[in-house]
């Protein structure tokens, strides 16, 4: 505490991220990062945009990347909303586009950087929970309410609700912007970004962070009506006008128009959690349907943090939440084919 | 306008950044960018860091550059704040420290975006005119205030306080937080962060973007007493914990390291500095006395917009602001000694 802080500062409990440990040997599956790295060819045009260019300002418009994401997702450039991450575009967002008179309608679980930006901006949050097999239930955003944020899938569960759901949610909101962060969709979700075009009240949110194997690099990205992209851009513009330097710009580029790498390591993530999923089912887990790139999950005869302490002194990483409803489950990352071999025999010398 | 958006963004004026024109030939000094490339040093890094290892987040609390930076001002690590960009650093303290019951006095002439932050979080703003000879002078911040900014050298005057003049703001201050904003100080200022470890109140914000030659990486920083960088944390880490990606990191340490080759690049840009303004005077121009990397001038018998018209016309870029008692200035950012003798051949047709 100090005399010095404006007042909302004290009010504050920030977001704490998985935690960034480095150490050889280590399997860390506790912040949903790619096992595999990301395009050759995202990683060549980064390298080449590593010049005496560097000088200059980036492009504050974006444009380069504000067209390969239209491109990508079949929408207009007008369309599109860049920034430094997604967490970056849903900071945004809630400054935006989610503070108003009535409260803001979000899941009791989901992704805990919600509570902390409606901190940040003084906004009323109402949580809704989620139903008894933990899905996201949208017969209950009945609520009078400004606005609507879900995670598709979402986090941590990994369930994924099918589009017609998600429509439903649109239709019974014209009035109250719905926002649907996607940053697992590329793991088994469909996006409603097909859907930007007949819905005015839609906001999609994207993240390089995961399928594009770019967490790293830090560039996320929204999908919506004009009106919406505008508002942003408001935002933006009177932030910092540059969120993107050049070769996160050229990286990003370069990334989404290598479409068939990102499906295909996809697919290989989507394919070991088939099979880690079969595993842990095996060892008497519980876990929760997911079309994301970790698997939630908890034991009967376990205690989750008892499994996550045993990991850890296996060199193994998973995410608990001490959280009501799910201080029993574990997150747990899909690594390689190997890392989650790893996993299951750690798991079973630790459950025997 | 849209019904969907938060009233904040309706009544925001959002900062209009310098154009950033690509075209062959063009002379660009209307940003004031660095004439000569970023360190080979900082571009061996960075390409370097663009590898498979931008699977992984970057260090969320950016400890090799706080330590890069604390290691070339003489601080410590817990007095250091690291953000994509200073403009990024600049919201946050808007939000963190400049927020009170009390307005924040401010120059009426000085980077404009100040007003932008104080739109977006609220704050009341109460410009300190500068003086005659368009100097800030710290007797005349006098009046009750929550927080002081100002920066120094002033943009876009170009004109610096020295130190004494700083440490009297401060001493005259000791309830407020006092931010000097140093964007520029290398090129012939001198730092307050010398005074971090006498004045708890001080808060000190640099770029690498002009004198480290990298505005396209984004990458800004502040120094002060750990009690502020803990307040400027917690809205960071209610915001995007990852602010700066793994390539930005390192070559932000790479060129803070490369401590010799920014003193070079500066002091070429100083001595066509001081080349540039004998020239102008010779032309007739009123140079202010600039202590950056570029110089604001106006000439008593020709309109400035009129100027800078007859330049672009002439593929050469310099910026004008439309603001009172500045509108017949025009700044111009050195540029190398050929761009400057290309700007000043110019003149010589526009004005004969």
């Amino acid at each position: 505490m100090s005399r010095f802080w404006s007042k909302v500062v004290h009010g504050l409990t920030p977001y704490t991220p998985g935690e960034q440990v480095r150490m050889p040997g280590l399997i860390k599956l506790n912040t949903n990062e790619n096992p595999y790295g990301p395009s050759p060819k995202a990683i060549a045009a980064m390298q080449a945009a590593a010049d005496d260019d560097l000088r200059r300002y980036s492009d504050p418009a974006n444009l380069a990347v504000k067209d390969a994401v239209a491109h990508r997702l079949g929408v207009q450039r007008e369309q599109v909303f860049v920034g430094n991450s997604s967490d970056e575009v849903l900071a945004h967002t809630f400054q935006a586009l989610l503070k108003h008179e009535l409260p803001l309608l979000l899941p009791d679980i989901s992704y805990s950087f919600y509570a902390t930006y409606c901190s940040l901006y003084g906004i009323t949050a109402v949580p809704v929970p989620l139903n008894d097999r933990f899905e996201i239930d949208v017969e209950h955003y009945t609520a009078p309410c400004g606005a609507v944020i879900i995670a598709n899938p979402n986090a941590p569960t990994g369930i994924a609700l099918p589009l017609e759901r998600i429509e439903a949610l649109l239709a019974n909101h014209r009035d109250q912007v719905v926002v649907v962060d996607e940053a697992y969709v590329d793991f088994g979700g469909a996006s409603a970004s097909a859907l930007v075009d007949r819905y005015d009240n839609l906001l999609v949110i994207q993240t390089l962070s995961k399928s594009h194997s770019l967490a790293g690099l830090r560039v996320g990205f929204a999908v919506g009506h004009p009106d919406l992209i505008a508002g942003l851009e408001r935002v933006k513009n009177s932030f910092n006008c540059y969120p993107l330097g050049q070769v996160a710009q050229a990286g990003a580029v370069a990334s989404l128009d290598d479409v068939e790498y990102a499906a295909q390591t996809s697919r290989a993530v989507i394919a070991t959690r088939e099979r880690l999923t079969a595993e842990m089912l095996a060892l008497g887990f519980e876990v929760l349907p997911s079309s994301a790139n970790f698997i939630f999950v908890r034991h009967p005869g376990h205690d989750a943090v008892t499994i996550a302490t045993g990991l850890r002194e296996r060199a193994i990483l998973v995410r608990h939440f001490k959280q009501p409803r799910i201080d029993q489950f574990l997150r747990i990352s899909i690594g390689t084919d190997a890392e989650c071999a790893a996993l299951v025999d750690a798991l079973k010398k630790l459950l025997a």
